[in-house]
């Protein structure tokens, strides 16, 4: 598929770019955005630059959504054609990685629906790709997620993130926390839906997210036959301003959102 | 140091072992061990035989204490000579890992004191060294912690461990994840201190620790400038039965034991 390849091509050209900065990270600029654990760098900038010329040199009537300056702003309702772009999702651990959790996200939506994205990892080399009703793949082979049906068993990845949204998401957490079999918290949307689409993690629960962490990354998940949807259980719309929901394996799914909701099964 | 020097050939010689069966690890042997999610592999089993064999054929009279079978009692006094093993830290983070987020442990204390110790994280070629008095190593080159001092500010890594010793650790961290600027989960003791030695990290939360996924990681936090106590301050034994501590930069260290202890600075 036509944008499929695309994104492919931006990250066979920026991923080694990424690696260089990553290795001299202590010289990077870095400044905060919102509050002081929000961090920006200027790599972040310049990738978003890069992704957002290439976008534009080949399909100058698309509409771009993405996370810096200027392209920050959602429209209510769908173009026929839209790229959502995150430069570097996981920024904090990308200035302050022992662990390199950290990616390029590229989704692409028509009419609203996303129908072709990829998640490249630079310093892991694992790069994930995904087109509407073509699966989705990790380094080129096919991936499926996982079979586990019970919380008990599952590996959950919480991000407890930003404290600005803290209090809602560890009221909605809470019986999570305390029955999953495993909790992990990277600190990363790229990260959690990915190791979904994946097979690694069988459900993540993100703090609070914006189209352009996702629009890939949900593609990934639906492609790899999991489920992503809001806490009500409705689908995920990109063009609503905000978005709580989870993403699980599928048998998950269920249970997961009854714990998000209140109301665990006892 | 001679014990230093020791740890570092055997990272040498059991890294590509490690490295080979991370990359087929869908073959792995997984058992289970006290609980579904906690697992054990041919691996953990096959790195920790070598490493006995090492220890034993230099120092036939040495004690050793290490996590697989027959090794995993702890003497009630320290003595003169024992080393302490963890062959995989992060066996789950091996088996399911799209993160690669686990590492060989070795450490040596002397009359109960740490005086060696190393963490070798194989898949990233990461390898930790401490002697006492001499500091800490990452690849070769001097670390040093972060200096933080605040908790608004910090990145913490909350174990929240097995289900086993959740209701525990959730209630002594309940204000640290409401608090905190940033939380992080990786499921690796030699993770959170190691990120803490090198400055990655502020602070580090083990849910439940025994001595030998620890007795190197203390000396590294140590030997780079950082602190571990117990919750009550008090140094740790690790000829205890239990240990219940946090790790810090330091300047952190008064602050997060208040949160622990139930009292945080209002």
């Amino acid at each position: 598929m036509l944008e499929r390849d695309f994104i492919q091509e931006q990250f066979n050209a920026l991923a080694p770019y990424v690696r260089e900065r990553y290795a001299e990270r202590d010289t990077l600029v870095v400044s905060g955005k919102r509050e002081v654990n929000d961090v920006l760098t200027d790599v972040d900038l310049e990738v978003q630059r890069r992704i957002v010329h290439a976008i534009q040199e080949r399909w100058p009537d698309d509409m771009i959504v993405a996370e810096e300056s200027g392209f920050d702003t959602i429209a209510d309702t769908a173009p026929a054609r839209c790229w959502f772009i995150d430069p570097i999702d996981g920024t904090q651990n990308f200035v302050r990685g022992l662990f390199p959790i950290f990616g390029i996200s590229i989704g692409f939506a028509k009419d609203g629906v996303p129908t072709a994205g990829g998640v490249d990892f630079p310093i892991m080399h694992d790069t994930f790709l995904a087109a509407r009703g073509e699966g989705a793949t990790l380094n080129g082979k096919p991936i499926r997620v996982s079979k586990n049906a019970t919380l008990a068993e599952a590996r959950v990845d919480a991000d407890i993130g930003l404290v600005l949204h803290r209090p809602a998401i560890l009221k909605h957490i809470d019986t999570i926390l305390s029955d999953a079999g495993q909790i992990r918290s990277y600190g990363a949307a790229v990260a959690g839906l990915c190791a979904i689409a994946s097979g690694h993690t069988d459900a993540y629960i993100p703090a609070h997210l914006n189209s352009w962490d996702m629009a890939a990354g949900i593609l990934l998940v639906d492609e790899a036959g999991g489920r992503v949807t809001r806490f009500d259980g409705a689908p995920i719309d990109l063009f609503a301003p905000f978005h709580s929901f989870a993403a699980t394996n599928g048998p998950l799914h269920d249970e997961l959102l009854a714990h998000l909701n209140g109301t665990p099964p006892s």
